[in-house]
């Protein structure tokens, strides 16, 4: 949750640019997550993805399928810290058809077990805050997947209580709808581009 | 993980009487969760359960399928917090097949929901300790479910903090091997009963 949308959507400055190219030009190859797509004006588009009200930049999608896709943290507690998400926008873990839940920790499964290795951690930390009273601020599931190891955090439980302080931070942001002082959209899409080779 | 297993098999009473009657007989009936099958003696024999190196008693245990079952707690943070396991002893979340990934994320998400009802919560948090530097003390995957209500802890990351400290009291007990004064079995099969009857 500590992961902050943007509010401005970069997607339409690919989107306007892709529209100057040729269909099969190298603008669709080089964002692997952004499959094209053809709307009704014949333009292609870059894929959108949505956390809850907002809308993501592809740039910090490091990983797709069909219904779900993880994204890299503006904040992240440790590094590799990542969220893992449905494509369709719903609150609740209940909400999801059994495709979409299966998908999703099939993805959080294998999303795991490379992040771990690349940041040579030892263990990994998995968890929903399904609902406003289990801690969850913005309204569409995520998975939190943490890569861990021996001494991160003194005690173990802290992970939680920083995901927890996250999730506070998000709400204000988002609430005040100010100006953010995080990680620059080049450090994410940076880390994001890291993650992706370890997909392909 | 606060839920201690019994270091002996409360299995070998069931199985055994289970052989005086005949196959067909109300015993097997009576345990839902206790699939009848027939060991090469021609006996009927109890269903087992194992949770890392423990023996599971087959009264704990209030949902099952091929690959998954779930089971109540010895000492629950919460009304309602239960543990869903893989059948098969594994350890680290990324050992599972696809098919029992699946199929423990659409038990749990199942579990959840009925008991967040029955509970009258309002939210679930779900959360894997997945090696020992995430806190997991028994190598056997599980998914902690918690149903939880606005106020029931002070802070949100405290259900984390509690989940930790019963992992520790865990591990403490296990490796003492002590007598446990805990909650008793009727307690617990009390409670397994009622959970089963959800999903009938």
């Amino acid at each position: 949750m500590e992961r902050l949308p943007s509010l401005l959507s970069p997607l339409s400055s690919f989107r306007s640019s892709a529209a100057l190219r040729p269909v099969a030009s190298a603008a669709a190859a080089h964002f692997q997550i952004a499959r094209a797509s053809f709307g009704s004006s014949g333009q292609m588009e870059a894929e959108q993805y949505k956390f809850g009200p907002y809308k993501i930049d592809s740039k910090e999608v490091f990983y797709s399928t069909d219904l779900s896709y993880a994204l890299v943290n503006l904040r992240p507690l440790l590094p590799g810290h990542v969220l893992v998400c449905p494509r369709r926008e719903v609150k609740r873990f209940v909400d999801l058809t059994t495709e979409e839940t299966s998908d999703l920790w099939i993805s959080a499964q294998k999303i795991g077990r490379l992040l771990e290795n690349y940041h040579k951690a030892s263990s990994l930390t998995f968890a929903i805050q399904d609902g406003p009273q289990a801690g969850q601020t913005v309204p569409h599931v995520h998975i939190h997947i943490v890569p861990r190891k021996g001494g991160d955090f003194e005690n173990n439980d802290e992970i939680y209580e920083a995901i927890d302080e996250k999730e506070k931070e998000l709400k204000k942001t988002l609430d005040l709808d100010k100006e953010r002082k995080d990680r620059s959209m080049e450090e994410m899409a940076k880390e994001a581009d890291e993650y992706r080779k370890l997909f392909s």
